[in-house]
């Protein structure tokens, strides 16, 4: 149902973006979404912020004519707003109102660049957990070795623990959006330890070791046992399954080490005439890495386990970065990804047989 | 004590390396400690193997006649063995021969390139924890934004969990640590969580918070609080405190995304004349890049809160590596660090006032 939403006139997908909240407010939203809208004629907006405001900064942007619908909301989650400050008296501000638009079914993706743990704690309370899931996770894509150039790690949403059950649906999960994601028919699914060894790590762990391992065919995935920090952009996973503390730590840390090599390879090419010259040189050939690696290329975690998916943008996304969190959603949004999901997870909590399965979905 | 050893004719430090056990064999050791002996002329080795193998790999290093003792061990610690079979049956093995020369007082400090499970398990069993530790950690420097170029990191030993008084005793030993092998005398330390307010995160974390608090005037630190992620390469902090499971995850996801922007890299630069003539143009920029985040220039995890100093090596540590680990190792033996630590740590856990604050040692 979500993917195949109409506008008015033409066939169009759309999504409902959260306007506020980031770091760089509004305007960096609305010109992140005027590329998507250049890019793709297929999305429409529904765009959620004071109304006023908005329509200023879309009166530049010609190729939004006609694509957006502003919904008015005047109240802003800021970073520092606590999510259950939020959940009591949240009502008035635009990224309540920004979930409302696919609790509706009038979109089909949410995109919001606000406060993470308002925005799942928020997306839990209007669009519910799917049945049979204890705890949504938020999944990100990692620049990796593999040949999709991507893995999918989850949960990286800094929640405090996941027992082996959350292991289990993060690797149905993950995997689901591994094939709808990146086109990967059996993705392979790896448990992060610290070790490989089946010996080592902590008695979680090994009870979701063998979990995982015993549901791989019903979960459609391979499931490769545990694999180490190391894995994480490496070719032996496509998808690291982990709790969100670990996996938030890990993404943060990856993000500053990616970060420092490149402030430093800045410099190293600033550091003499020569450098300065190979620096031109090498130009097209750095603009490739720097598109193969830019975090801002792959922005977008997904929130997994929720009825309606949900994008969460980098709160510090530039234009290029919300544009690219926009175009996830609409691939999410195209494939069906949601109902995908939700249909896997049933398949293997062994929900009620007159559930979910008899929308038809297979994967 | 430690650091005034002296081999017959000249005051040399003594460092104790286990020649076995590493991923290319006892040539890369050997190759390595022929590096540090040019380099440096006041160390002197004890090196415990194969006798007749490790006499053949000497005849060809001119640099390490009269400056090395071979201490001969036939049994041999793989990566695959289980550290409670070598703590029953490592008798015979170089790993336990080489810790014996610092448990006798003859080395400083013991180098290993071998199964880092079964060097902290020996370690534990032949040097035994120092008064008041309850959980030794292994700390890594890990190239940084500070203008030290380094911070250090600890626990990354991949143990499974570590509670408040663990987290304290891992800023007080990591602060030494810093202090003297880094040259800071107030070092910042940070405690990692996945959010730098002080109401998120596990319970143990912000018990550990205000204990690490309490305890900076004692420790000779300053607490900046939570950190994330992202900081373990900043500049926030000199020293990151986290559970041995989250930093051994951190250190490996570091490690490899670095590990893939450097093959990327190697790539671009291959990819078009020009970027191939690019390349050669910034080869000593490069080259200076590469020396700054080389993982085998800060080669060598130290086990802290032990009586007698560990470095542990990488596994697959070449000549470079060893050599790096040997110069860590005869710093540390240099700087008197293990009294050091003995004393700060046992000053802030209120040891007996007669234990060993009548050494003199002030830090």
């Amino acid at each position: 149902m979500q993917d195949s939403l109409t506008s008015s006139a033409k066939r169009r997908t759309i999504i409902s973006v959260d306007a506020m909240g980031g770091d760089r407010g509004p305007a960096a939203v609305v010109a992140g979404i005027a590329l998507s809208a250049k890019e793709n004629p297929d999305i429409g907006f529904i765009l959620h912020g004071p109304k006023d405001e908005l329509e200023r900064l879309m009166t530049r942007k010609k190729v939004l004519e006609g694509r957006v619908e502003i919904r008015h909301a005047t109240g802003i989650v800021t970073m520092e707003d606590k999510p259950s400050h939020i959940v009591r008296h949240g009502r008035e501000t635009s990224m309540w109102s920004a979930l409302e638009s696919v609790r509706s079914g009038e979109a089909a993706v949410c995109v919001s660049c606000g406060n993470t743990g308002a925005l799942m704690a928020l997306s839990m309370l209007r669009l519910r957990k799917l049945e049979g899931v204890n705890r949504p996770a938020i999944a990100v894509l990692w620049p990796s070795r593999n040949p999709q150039g991507f893995n999918v790690m989850l949960d990286v949403g800094a929640d405090i623990r996941a027992d082996e059950h959350d292991l289990l649906q993060y690797a149905l999960m993950g995997a689901s959006y591994a094939r709808n994601g990146m086109q990967l028919e059996i993705p392979r699914v790896g448990l992060l330890n610290v070790g490989t060894e089946e010996h080592k790590g902590r008695a979680e762990l090994k009870l979701a070791h063998d979990l995982i391992a015993q549901n791989a065919e019903r979960g459609k995935y391979r499931f490769v046992g545990f694999v180490e920090g190391g894995d994480i952009p490496g070719d032996t996973a496509d998808v690291i399954v982990t709790d969100g503390f670990t996996g938030n730590t890990a993404l943060k840390t990856g993000e500053g080490t990616a970060k420092l090599i490149g402030d430093l390879l800045k410099q190293a090419f600033k550091f003499s005439p020569l450098s300065r010259l190979a620096s031109v040189l090498a130009y097209t050939s750095m603009q490739r890495l720097k598109k193969r690696i830019d975090p801002r290329r792959v922005n977008g975690g997904v929130f997994l386990g929720l009825n309606g998916t949900v994008v969460k943008s980098h709160g510090s996304a530039d234009a290029t970065g919300i544009s690219a969190a926009v175009k996830l959603a609409f691939q999410l949004a195209h494939s069906g990804f949601g109902e995908r999901l939700a249909a896997r997870v049933a398949l293997v909590e062994q929900a009620k047989p007159d559930a979910p399965t008899d929308k038809g979905t297979t994967e």
